[in-house]
């Protein structure tokens, strides 16, 4: 597990309701579900993105915001829910203009609409430091319960939405980094994968199908291979990914056609904001005929026979560093 | 007004609905009321802290944890509402280590304990720049509304909670500020100051008076006189504060008799955490009678008569640098 996992478990776990207890349930979710006196049911999450640790200082500003609020809703649709109003917390450099701030508030004006949620408030303070975006997303349920992490039983199926890795191959791209010396990409496949990084796009058409079919589910920041322990940890299985079905784009394909060790940072890298999905193996026909933008890449099994993705010789990778930890990730 | 509000002004407002309008009123309170499909009315509200612009790095970890949370309380209350659930993002430098941890959510434990509310979500990042502590905390309405800073009248009775103006002297001896060369303060009166900065304490108990009897209500974090200006820009008013008859603690007025100079410095420093509220004059006689810890300190007028603060003297104090702004303070 990683460090701010240890860092939640240890410090702040024990200040809110255990693992099986709402609101917080012991801060193994990544979004909590509150019942007060005067309200119902809401969904809330909080994520926050940090200047050259989540994304590159010099991103254009409309992407920065875009990002900031997707990977909150990345989580509400994952607990079956819809983004309804949110909150800004932005920590300014002083160096920062209103050319970009105005670029910034564009961009957040474009995706709330995408998303259709809206700013409630938040507070911006000035910082000698890195400029950081944290946003606080509400969501409405859709079906009458939040989806947890912890109900996969072994037997169900495991599914992923979208195509696994373009964020991850893309920061690689923006790094330069020499495991993509020796592959050639179309400028249409360098685009592809650089925007699966710079824009993250969940999808919140799926949260219905999320809130009706799954038994487990979160979304895929931290890798699908780390996400997918996390997964199995909080339900108490174990479980079985095959990389040979995990959905791969075109530009994806193509980089591991040329370098197969590729495969380990599409299966171990941060960024996807995709959904990781169960459902039993009743549901799982229905579930799959329902949509095509959802894949079944593996299985739930016995807590006993552990957590194990195949590669693509059908041997198991060795998930020492599966986990994607941001507070590892680019020397931070 | 200060550089945040004209940001707020122009880059977020603009995202969120008019001020006439919950949820957001177009970010003029400090709080937002929710109402979704699925749940009631709810408050939200977030504020940041940032070391060295809103409390010193050295400062005890405890306190940190505290003052991050009582600085939101303090607008839920003054909302007329209780405190519910929070979530807590922190942005850590890399060189704090679990003492300080450990001894930060110590701090959170028992501040959480005192304002009967409970951690549910949060997000932790690491940062290359300074500690920063985000909150986004819910609250329950005490009766059936939010009190908004927008419904003063002239005629209305202006009270604050509590005492002004010990966290800005407490501040400056922090700072060793020259204002404090001149001024002899007994170990008591000095330890009462600094905590008044170290330690603010909304009071929940005020909460169903402010639901019951405020026709306008805010907390005072920027200065009484630039959040009273506020609070009158948000009702469409004027007002009239009396610097005699605002409440002072004994290491103030001391402070005070020493140096007529420091007035100032009580009147427009930041970081008192106390109510600032508006009674209708039919409603101010009960309301006072109701409670010992509020006092009246001037009125509401006509919008055309201005904001006016009155010194010692009886003449108006000029307004023009009233707002503290946490931008401009301590050089940032």
């Amino acid at each position: 597990m990683t460090k701010e996992h240890d860092l939640i478990n240890r410090y702040f776990a024990p200040l809110c309701s255990n693992e099986d207890e709402a609101p917080a349930f012991g801060l193994l979710d990544d979004t909590a579900l509150l019942h007060s006196k005067t309200s119902g049911d809401l969904l809330i999450t909080s994520d926050a993105l940090v200047a050259d640790v989540h994304f590159f200082a010099n991103d254009p500003a409309a992407a920065i915001a875009h990002k900031a609020l997707a990977v909150n809703v990345s989580d509400i649709v994952a607990k079956g829910g819809h983004p309804t109003h949110y909150l800004l917390t932005l920590a300014l450099p002083t160096d920062l203009d209103g050319d970009w701030l105005s670029e910034f508030s564009n961009g957040l004006a474009k995706a709330q609409k995408l998303y259709d949620c809206q700013l409630v408030g938040g507070d911006t303070v000035s910082t000698s430091g890195p400029l950081m975006i944290s946003i606080t997303l509400l969501g409405d349920l859709v079906a009458d319960k939040m989806v947890r992490r912890s109900g996969a039983a072994a037997g169900d199926h495991v599914f992923v939405s979208g195509t696994i890795g373009d964020a991850a191959l893309g920061l690689l791209l923006r790094l330069n980094d020499e495991k993509l010396a020796s592959v050639d990409l179309s400028e249409e496949y360098r685009s592809h994968l650089l925007e699966g990084y710079l824009l993250p796009a969940p999808s919140c058409e799926l949260a219905p199908l999320v809130a009706n079919y799954a038994s487990a589910a979160m979304d895929i920041s931290d890798g699908l291979a780390g996400d997918f322990a996390k997964l199995c940890a909080a339900s108490k299985v174990g479980g079985v990914i095959n990389t040979k079905l995990v959905p791969l784009s075109d530009a994806a394909t193509n980089a591991l056609a040329q370098s197969s060790k590729l495969l380990e940072n599409v299966i171990t890298g941060g960024d996807d904001y995709q959904l990781l999905v169960t459902v039993p193996a009743s549901k799982a026909d229905e579930f799959q005929r329902s949509t095509s933008k959802m894949t079944r890449i593996g299985e739930i099994v016995p807590a006993d026979e552990g957590v194990v993705v195949l590669g693509a010789d059908g041997k198991p990778f060795d998930l020492a560093h599966g986990a994607f930890d941001h507070f590892r990730a680019k020397g931070q």
